[in-house]
C-alpha cells in the first residue's frame, strides 16, 4: 500500500492544528524541510508499508471560512511556520482550501442528526471519490467540546440510530456526530482531541460492525508526555510520589475554549486519569489550565512534583514546558493518519490500543508510561510491517 | 539464600552515603521505617532469593575516625535522617562502628601496593570468618577520586601483580586497590562513585579467573536519572535535542571534593558519556558541578533542553531536582548488596551489565535508557528468581 | 520608652505565625540566635526608642487549646523551628500559654456581640494590668476570613454600636470584632491577615476617636514581595508586562483554610489589588492557591511573567519562591509590635501608611512599590526617632 | 536643544546590538512602533530637552564589512527584529551603511597608536561636519574585550599620550583607543560593554580637560538587572542571603566571544563587584557563562538563591530569565545617546554617575541598588529639565 494514494480528512480543517500540519505536509513533499517530529520517519518504523508524503491526499470540515492561507500567515507572525516557507506552501494551501466543507453545527444543522451525518458522510465519500483515494482517514482535530452526560442512546447502537432519525433531539455532539458519519462513509477515524468524539460503546460498536480500525484520543504533546515519562521513574526507584500540581498557561483559540471550565473539565480530566494509573494511588494533583491571551501559539506548563524518599527524606522535581502545541501536534497528526491506514490496510478492527503512545487517555489500552507505549508501538508496527 | 547472613563491607564506612545506609537499615530492622527508596521491594524484585534487612552484617573501611553517632546527628541536622530515630539506632551504629578498620591512604600505607592490599581483605576475611558470613559483598561509597591516567599494567594481571609488588610504585588509586583487594578476599565488589575502581581490564580479569561478580559504577541519583527518562522521550517523538546545558549546586563533602576540577572531571566525564549515548549524535551540554556549602546535604540541579520539532518550531524543557543525595544513595547501596550477593549465591560472575539501572556509567551495558535499564533489571531479577 | 514594659496580644496566639514568633522572641531574649528577619534590627531603624525583647510580654486569644509547646514540636518537625531550640524555650511557651484567653466564636459566644466584644477588651486589659504594661499591641495572626458583605453600620460608628447590641445580628467577622474589642481596650491593632480586621471606616473612626494608631493589612511574605520588587523593574524600564500568571502550593491549617475558594478569594482579591497599581494597568493574572498537605509549612510560588520589549520582542521571567510562611511573618509580627508600640508612644493616630512595608494591601498608602516601601519605613522611623 | 541635529557614532556599528538599535531608531522615526523599552520616553524623564528619533543621525566603525540590511534579516529569522518592519527600514539601513568606517585592529592597525587614533577621531568630525551635528555621542557596543594588565600609563594621560606614539606599543586596549578618540574628537563617550574602554584614569583625566561627559560600563539587561532588584529585598527584609549561584546560556556571537575564558572574565568580574555590594558582605556566588549557539539571539540565565531567614529556616528563591539581549540593549543605546547629549549640553563633565541605572558596573557611583539607581536617574533628570 506504500504508494497508494491515501485520503487525509481533517474535521476542523482550517485550526491551527491542521494548517500546520497541511503546510508541512506540504513542505515535505517539497523536499524543503526535514520530517523532525514525525515518528513514522523514525527507524523504528522504517518496515512499515505506509503512504508516502506524496500519496496523501488531505480535505476536511470546518466551520470557519478564514482561508488557510491568512492562518498560516498567522502561524508564521507566532513562530509556528518559518516565514521563508509560506510562499513555497501558498499554492497547496489553496488547493487544500478547495476541498474543505462545512462543519457540523447543533445550532444551523436543523432537522434530524441524522440527515446531517448522512451530508458529512456524502462530502468524505464525493472526496476519496473526486481523488480515487484507497482510503480515507478521518482525524478530529477541532476545538474541545465540554462533556456530554451519558444517556442510554450511546451503550447501544439501535438505540443511537433510532434517536439521530429523531427531527429534534442531538443525541450526538459534534465530535461523535463526525465520528458516526466517518464509520458510515467506510472511513477509520481518529480522536486527536478529548472531545467524546468515537469514545462511545455504540460507535465501537458501529466500527466493528463496519470493520473499520479508530485511535484516539487527546494527543499526549506537552505536559503529559512529560508526566508520562517521569512518573514511572519514580516508580521504578520506589519512591514515593506525595503531590504532582501543574499549571498550563495557553493563548490562542486553544486557551480562549479552554478558560470556560465546562470545556477545560474535558481537558483536565484527561490528564488526570493517567496520573492516579501511572502512580498506582491517587495523590493531591491540582491542575489548572489558564487563558494568557498574549502567549498566542506557545504553552508553557509548570509542575510540581513533591516525592519522598529513605527515611521520610522529602525532595521536590519541577519542570517547565515550553512548546509550541500546533508544532508538536501537527507531525503526530501525519504519523497517525499514516498508521491507521496501515491498520486499516492490514484489515484491523476496533481500538488500536497499540497507538496509545500518541495519546493522553488512550483507547483500547491502559497502560500510559511512555515508554512501554513506544515498546508497544514499535512491536505492532514490526508485526504489521512483516 | 534468603536467611543466610550476608555481609556488606563499605569502603567510606563513615561517609554520608554510609551512614544513611546503616541508620536506615537499623531502622528498616526494627521496622520503624517503611522500605521508601529500596528497588528489591518493589513488587517485581518479590520473586528474589535476596538477604532480608536482619540477614545483612556491616563492616567497612574509613580514614576518618569520626564516630557514625556523631555523622548521623550531622546528617539529622541537614534534614537526611529524622531526630526521632536518631535514638533507635545508636547502639546499633555503635555495633557498626566497631567493625570499621583504617582504609587506605597512598601517603600513610607505605611499602609496596601489594601488602596494603593483603591487609585490606584481611579485613574483610577477618569480618567475615568474625561474623560466619555466608559471603561479604563490598562496595565503594567513598569520596570521588580524579581520574587516573592508563598505564600498562591496568591492563594485564600479572604486570600489575608485578607492579604491586613494587615498594614504591603507586600503580593503582585506592578505589582500584580496594577492588583488588575485595577480589582477593573472594568477595563480589560494587563501584558507587565515579572513580576507577573495578573498572580496568586487569580487574576485570582477576573477577573472572577468582568467579566473582562486580556491579558498577557511579549510582545515578539526580540529574542524570531525570536524564536518562527525558532523553528517550525526545528520541521517540523525533524532536531534535540541540542542546542539553546543566548546572548542579552542591555542598557537603561532595561539594568540597567536587570543587576540585581534578575530581568534579571524573564525575563530569561519566555524565557526558551517557549524554551522547542516548541523544544518538553530540550536542552542546556545558555542564558545571558547583560547591556551594550552605546547600549541605542538599543537591540541587538545573537542566535547560533546547529542542526542535516540526517546521524547525524551537522549544525548550528545564527541571529543577531539589534531593539530598544520601538519602537518594543509601537505599540503592542496600539493594545492591541484596542483589549482588544474588548473584554471588547464583554463580555470575564479571559486571553484572543487567545492574546499569542503578549506574551512570554502567559496567557491563551500553543501555542508558533508564526504562530499557528497568526492564533488564526486572528480567535479570525473573530469571534469578526461577 | 525603650525599656517600658509592651505587652503583644496575639489574636490566633496557638497558629503557626504567632507560635513560631513566640519561640523565636524567647530564644531572641535568651540570646541563642541572631535576629535574622527582624526589620527593626537594621541599622537603618537603629535611632528608634523601640522595646527590647526583653521588654515584650506576649498573651492573646485563639479558640484552639492546643498548648504552643506541642505546636513548637509541630513546627520543628516542619523545618520552621530548630530542633535544639525546643527545650531552651519550653518553660517560656508554657508561660505565655498561660495567658491565653478563649477567642470569639460567631457560634458558641451567643448574646449581643457587644458582650462579647467586652469580654475580649477585659481579657486584654487585665492582661495590661496584671503585668502593668505601658501598652499592648493587638496583632491578628488568626486564619483567613472569607470577604464580608458590606452593610451600612460598617461605615457608621454609632450605627455600628447600634447592631452590635442587638443580641442576634452578628454585623462584624471575628476579626473586625478582636479590632473593635482592642481599640475599645485602648490598643493600638494590627491585622497580619487580609481579613476585614479594622479595614472599615467605622473602626477608623473609632481608633481616630481614641488617639490609636493601626497598621495592616496582609503580611507581605512571599510571593507578592518579590512581585513588589520586580514589577517596578519593569516599569522603570519601559518594558511592557504582558501578563503575570502564579500558583502558589501550600499545606499547613493555611492550605486547609484557603482550599476553600471562600476564604481564598480574600488573599486572592488582596494580591491583585496591588499588581494592577503597580503596573499602570490590568493584565491577564491569572493567580492560585491549591492546598497541597504534604508540603507542611513550606509554601511554593511559581510566577510566569511574559513582557514585551523594543520592537515587540517577547520575552519572560519566571520565578520559584519556596519559603517557610511562619518563619518569614513572625519576626515582621515582633516588628510591627514594636513599631507600633513606638507609634504610640509617640502620639501617632490611625492607619500607619508608613508601615505599607509590611503588607500586601497597605492601609493608609497607595504605594505598592517595595523600595518605595523602604524608604518610607526608614523616613518614618527617622523622624520618629528624632 | 531639542531640535538640535545630534550624532549617534556606534563602536561595533554592524554588530547585533547597533543593527537593532537603528532599526528601531528608523521605526520609531516612521511611526511604526510604539517605544517599549525606552526610558526616555518615561514620564519621569519628560521635562528632558532630548534629541528626539528624527534629530539623531547615526554612523560609526565596525570591522565587519557585512551590510546592515543583511544583519537585519538575521536578527529577523531570531526574533529580534519583527519580519514586516524590514521592508520599511531597508532604505534608513543603506544609508547608515554608508557612514560606517573601518574600525580599529591592532594586527592591522600598525604604526604608533596614536595615528590610528588620529585616524578614528577625523572620522567622527568628518562625520560630524558633513551632517552639520551639534554633537555626536560615541557608543561602544562592540564585542567584549578580555581585561588587559595594568600599566602606569593608564593613569597618567601625559605617560600614556608618550606611549600612543610609540610605533610598536600596544599601550591601549581597542576600545580604550576609542574612547581616546572620542574624546579627542570633542565627543561625550559611552562604554557599553565591559571592556576597559574609559575606564581608566588617564582618560577621565582627558574627558576632564576637554569638558567631556562620559557614562559607563556594560549595559545592564538581564541576570544582573534582576539581581540588583532582588538583592536590596534582601537586606531590607534582613533575610541573609547564604548563596547565589547564577548561570548564563547564550548563543550568538556575545556567545561564542564570551566562551573564550579571557573574554568571559571581563564579564564576570563585572556582574561579581555587584553581588559584594549589594548584599554587604561577600557570600558563594559561582557563575558561568555557556555557549549555547543554537539558541541564537535569546540568553537565558537561571539563579538559585539560597537564603536563611528567623531561626536559621533555610528557603530558596529561583528564577529563569529568558530574554532576546539586543531588543534590551537597543533601545538603552538610544536612551544613553540622548542623554549623554543633554548631559554634555549642558556642560557636564566627567563620569555621569547619575547614569548607573544603566550599567552593571557603574562610574562613578558605588550604587548597585536598581531602585535606588532609579531614583537618582530621575533626579537628574528633574535638575536638567529645570
Amino acid at each position: 500500500m506504500a504508494d497508494e494514494p491515501t485520503g487525509l480528512w481533517l474535521i476542523g480543517a482550517r485550526g491551527s492544528v491542521a494548517t500546520t500540519a497541511v503546510s508541512g505536509l506540504l513542505a515535505l513533499r517539497a523536499g524543503l524541510v526535514p520530517a523532525t517530529g514525525c515518528v513514522t520517519e523514525r527507524p523504528e518504523l522504517a518496515g512499515l508499508p505506509l503512504p508516502g508524503w506524496s500519496d496523501l491526499v488531505v480535505g476536511g470540515h470546518d466551520l470557519s471560512h478564514t482561508p488557510l492561507e491568512k492562518r498560516a500567515e498567522h502561524l508564521a507572525q507566532g513562530g509556528v511556520l518559518p516565514h521563508h516557507l509560506l510562499g513555497a506552501v501558498r499554492a497547496g494551501l489553496r488547493a487544500v482550501d478547495a476541498e474543505i466543507r462545512d462543519g457540523y453545527h447543533p445550532a444551523t444543522d436543523d432537522g434530524p442528526q441524522a440527515d446531517a451525518a448522512r451530508r458529512l458522510a456524502r462530502d468524505i465519500t464525493d472526496f476519496r471519490d473526486r481523488h480515487g483515494l484507497a482510503r480515507v482517514v478521518v482525524v478530529n482535530v477541532s476545538s474541545t467540546e465540554p462533556p456530554v452526560p451519558h444517556v442510554p442512546e450511546h451503550d447501544d447502537l439501535a438505540l443511537l440510530e433510532r434517536a439521530l432519525a429523531d427531527p429534534v433531539r442531538r443525541v450526538l455532539p459534534p465530535s461523535s456526530l463526525a465520528a458516526y458519519a466517518a464509520l458510515n462513509a467506510g472511513c477509520p477515524f481518529v480522536d486527536f482531541t478529548p472531545s467524546t468524539g468515537i469514545a462511545l460503546p455504540a460507535l465501537d460498536a458501529l466500527a466493528r460492525q463496519e470493520g473499520l480500525p479508530y485511535a484516539g484520543r487527546d494527543g499526549k504533546t506537552g505536559e503529559t508526555l512529560v508526566r508520562t515519562v517521569l512518573a514511572p521513574m519514580f516508580t521504578s526507584r520506589a519512591l514515593r510520589v506525595r503531590s504532582w500540581a501543574g499549571t498550563n498557561l495557553l493563548g490562542g483559540g486553544d486557551g480562549a475554549t479552554l478558560e470556560d471550565p465546562a470545556h477545560a473539565d474535558s481537558k483536565l480530566r484527561s490528564k488526570a486519569r493517567g496520573l492516579e494509573s501511572l502512580l498506582g494511588e491517587p495523590v493531591p494533583a491540582p491542575l489548572h489550565i489558564d487563558n494568557v491571551p498574549d502567549l498566542g501559539e506557545t504553552k508553557t506548563a509548570w509542575d510540581h512534583v513533591s516525592f519522598e524518599g529513605f527515611l521520610g527524606a522529602r525532595m521536590t522535581l519541577q519542570f517547565t514546558w515550553t512548546g509550541l502545541d500546533s508544532a508538536l501536534a501537527a507531525p503526530l497528526v501525519l504519523d497517525l493518519a499514516r498508521l491507521v491506514a496501515a491498520a486499516h490496510h492490514a484489515g484491523q478492527v476496533g481500538a488500536l490500543g497499540a497507538l496509545g503512545f500518541f495519546f493522553k487517555d488512550p483507547l483500547g489500552s491502559d497502560e500510559h508510561r511512555f515508554a512501554e507505549q513506544t515498546r508497544e508501538l514499535h512491536r505492532w508496527a514490526s508485526e504489521l510491517g512483516r
